[in-house]
């Protein structure tokens, strides 16, 4: 089997199909047709073996993850997903395998409904990465530029739970059902696709929670030149993290933990109201925009709390 | 220093502009207008240390090549190269290296006019993949499907001096121009960017030649359900293959080494005249589409040449 085979035989009829494709798989490129009156969003991530996941996450796991990753920034600008690429290094070109991994692709992107239109594979230590194309109305945009003083700060779902399960998750004999729903946190991360394009119209500013609330909560203060003041009593925890955590370490997680793939957004206080729509997630506000600069998280009792790590940071983290 | 700040401060500064890019890298994506009335193509190409290139190429060396290799695509699809996206995966996040590497990505991109928009950098084995976007008149594309009966087969420049060039690659004391001049053609392979717009009106299939000129060829005829006779008196040789290698030695190059990144395309007959143009690369025609299937390799006196290897094929070739 030659690296064509694998592409044409086993990932490209896992797509689905989108009449705005005019030349898919197989060709040197994909043609496309852009919607009429709309720009395009472009977003680009890489996952790595021994990086990004546990050793032991299945082909299936590793290609829901590298989708699920890029529809998670496209929804963060507002935008809806249309075409996906994929440059897929690998040992070996194991058929099974990659039947797998295209399996858990589709998982991602077919509810999506973006067509995957072509790709490279070849081969040596184990990388993906994803491109997706996605469309706004024209010149329209959902950046992190556009905080002002006086919005509120909100983050859609539970925070925490993703980080919970990726530490849970080689812990021997830990069967309990609210260890396995952190663990699939951190395996199935969901886009919050109809979150954020509803929020095209309502936010003044979203970002996704990959690096952890105060690293991404930090990027929408410093992009907007505004301060961000969280409530540490406002973070929204799930039932299973608060099981499985003590109440303090629970919170750090909320704060500090990476892969929630939830989106944080301000918003101006009288359209939080919009949000509680059918089809869309639970959203909680967290925080207030304020003048000044970097991200401040208040206790209880008012107290400026203090954080040592403000995130994950690919290269800062040890290995 | 993080992997934001490599992508920020050394690789961002190094595109080039353009007035359709409305919010570049720094985002959780890009936002681009796609021009109006066209068709967009996609192409993504990864390269992998150990794999694609020589343990001493230079990280613009690496740059350059991941870039060209795509920019090679959008040229055999007939397309204009528009924006850029990279994910770019090393095992350190050494500045001076990136740096580097940024200088041959944008000494590859800016004579395109092609902008990198986004992508994501990560800790890892070296590996780094770019996908291009690049626009067709709407409702057209050069794609491998269209060669017909009684056109001619034509490459452009000439071929084998790439794989020539990696074969003497690391050759000791091979200080000789001519080894200089193959070397280089390795090194820093040119997209046919103006061939391939010029072919969109005049060609009826075409393929860029990356795994080598029989496995090319192989495709297109494939693809568009015909035979290719190629005549391998006719194959454009350099000077300096010729001088570098005996005669059969610089014929099997030509006909199996990969990495010229020519164009190899079918016309009709009477279009040829069309393609000696100023800014044009020389043009040559090698053979004729017949009806019938696979590619034929015919002597000078006709017979029929057979041949061991197509081509490159990153699972197939040893390690």
């Amino acid at each position: 089997m030659n690296e064509f085979a694998l592409i044409y035989e086993l990932i490209a009829p896992t797509s689905c199909r989108r009449e705005d494709v005019l030349l898919g798989i197989g060709d040197d490129g994909a043609v496309v047709t852009p919607p009429p009156g709309h720009s395009l969003v472009v977003v680009a991530d890489t996952v790595v073996a021994g990086r990004h996941f546990p050793a032991d996450f299945t082909a299936a796991d590793i290609g829901y993850r590298v989708a699920a990753v890029n529809l998670s920034d496209i929804a963060a600008m507002g935008a809806t997903p249309l075409w996906a690429t994929l440059g897929l290094t690998l040992p070996e070109p194991d058929p099974e395998w990659v039947r797998e991994f295209a399996r858990g692709l589709a998982e991602s992107l077919v509810p999506a409904a973006t067509a995957l239109v072509g790709g490279d594979t070849t081969r040596g230590p184990l990388t993906a990465t994803v491109q997706i194309i996605g469309a706004l109305p024209a010149g329209r945009a959902l950046t992190r530029r556009g905080a002002r003083a006086g919005d509120l700060v909100c983050v859609s779902g539970t925070l925490g739970d993703a980080a919970a399960g990726l530490a849970a998750w080689s812990a021997a004999g830990d069967g309990s059902p609210y260890g396995h729903a952190l663990r699939e946190r951190f395996r199935r991360p969901q886009p919050r696709l109809a979150l954020g394009e509803r929020l095209l119209e309502l936010a003044t500013s979203c970002i996704d929670i990959s690096d952890g609330l105060l690293a991404d909560a930090g990027h929408l203060a410093e992009q907007s030149d505004c301060a961000i003041v969280l409530e540490v009593a406002r973070l929204p925890l799930s039932a299973a993290l608060r099981a499985n955590c003590a109440s303090e370490a629970a919170l750090r997680l909320a704060l500090t933990g990476g892969d929630d793939y939830e989106l944080c957004f301000t918003l101006p206080p009288t359209a939080l109201a919009a949000l509680a729509a059918p089809g869309l997630p639970p959203i909680t506000p967290i925080g207030r925009v304020e003048a000044g600069r970097g991200v401040r998280v208040l206790a209880p009792d008012g107290a400026t709390l203090a954080f040592e790590r403000t995130g994950f940071d690919h290269f800062a983290a040890a290995d």
